[in-house]
């Protein structure tokens, strides 16, 4: 047999947080970008290397998870919160592969502010990861999701008038195409923050 | 401890219902403005209302599942059902919403035609949920999600006619970007009433 | 009561192969008609057909999984094992049906390689699969995944280059459209071999 007896409480929730810390890194390296365009830069190579490192946390995570025996939360809560974490990542690092696949030349006004609002719900995610050891402040931990439920708005708001415009006049339908592609795929990663959100709610309320 | 000991068993039933009923409206809604298109519609407006009391609802379900102990039906499958609901309006609402952004100008027959099919799946997943609380009439309750079966085999035919119509001649590439995604999210939705049918089914025979 | 309180271990694990093998002999044709394509094919009509029978074993494993009280295998892992084999014949068969409806008039070079990678991948689940049932063995089965990751990055890679040649030059945005929609799909089922494994990975932590 391969379970523990014994839970190690603290390492999942250390692990959650290590897994916050890659999001809100990856969302940062991705503002950057947006902000000084270059298809040169080294912000590409960090994204595929921050991804690959919480590849890693998730599978530690996931192999934890199934060799233990007495969990600090819900099993289906721990996967839930481990795989959301991991999308978010994911999602980032893959609009950044596809923008250098498709030989991308500048950024866009309404691409910078849409990742800015990421990196908010990224930061604002890792608040709230890192207040969950502690569920006695269920209200710290509830006004973090406030927050991130806002965010995602703003970053619908956001994603709807770069859509708008991206189809306004007479636009380039391959230009349409790519660019549709980047801001959906960010405006899902601001989405998948909410998703996390939500866990991190009924988890709240379960041990409420 | 915000558990409660005692089943509200009739409440989650009661809110199902409430969330299948937005559904039906939200379709039909969205029938007759595919019926009689026009981008000054109130029925933009009507459909974000309902999408926006479709949320309340599920997080009312959601919240009451994380502080009941006891449930009248699997907790997996209560989870399931609520989301599975709230993705139907959802998708409907967000469909209306990019018609809006795109500034369709005209309807489609095809459009008519799936928004009808969907409307007619959505009043048969609101029987099949009304029907759940009593499950000694299981026989009528498989009937419903038979039906629903059906109505998606249609929806998706509906979609491949409309798909082949809009790629033939030499379309304009943006119309077609357009409205491939009006029509693939339309049949979505039908394919989530589809879903809904399959977890009704699946927890019909666990009480059979 | 419909529950069976004998458990029909081998039944599950029989059914589970049914599906791998449906995979498989899906990933083939599909293989054979991207190396000769033509719209007169009647391997159409043989996906179609396998999708048929995929989704009858599908539904057999979940309502014997629904009336049987006590499993092999943890439910839930049950569950989505199955659900995942039913995707990967489900995608398979959507691609070429949508490469019908888009008149499609030839393969390319890509197509093939992404299919035999596939292909692959889904003699890999196959094997994977036929090995749950003695998991005493788990190094082979543990084996078989590190091989369908090795198969999902190359096909990752398969996808990128692919994409890379349809957006060079001045291509027609209606061939994008529909290509990139073909080969997303590809790469898509070669991801969802990919969730097998790490399914089937979990399924080895905890029977380790």
């Amino acid at each position: 047999m391969g379970f523990s007896l014994i839970p190690k409480e603290e390492k999942f929730f250390d692990l959650f947080e290590t897994q916050a810390s890659h999001n809100v890194e990856a969302a940062k390296a991705f503002k950057e970008l947006a902000q000084k365009w270059s298809l040169e830069s080294p912000i590409f190579d960090k994204l595929r290397d921050i991804e690959h490192e919480a590849d890693i946390t998730t599978h530690e995570i996931i192999d934890k998870l199934n060799r233990t025996f007495v969990t600090p939360l819900d099993r289906e809560d721990i996967h839930e919160l481990a795989s959301e974490l991991d999308d978010v990542v994911d999602i980032i690092q893959s609009v950044s592969s596809r923008m250098q696949l498709y030989h991308v030349n500048h950024s866009s006004d309404d691409l910078v502010q849409m990742s800015d609002i990421l990196w908010q719900a990224t930061e604002n995610v890792r608040k709230a990861v890192g207040s969950l050891k502690d569920m006695s402040n269920s209200r710290r931990l509830l006004d973090y999701c406030i927050e991130i439920n806002r965010l995602e708005n703003a970053g619908d708001h956001g994603l709807q008038v770069a859509i708008s415009k991206l189809f306004s006049g007479q636009p380039d339908p391959l230009e349409v195409i790519k660019w549709k592609e980047i801001y959906e795929g960010l405006e899902a990663a601001t989405d998948k923050c909410e998703d996390i959100a939500n866990t991190i709610e009924g988890i709240v309320v379960k041990h409420g």
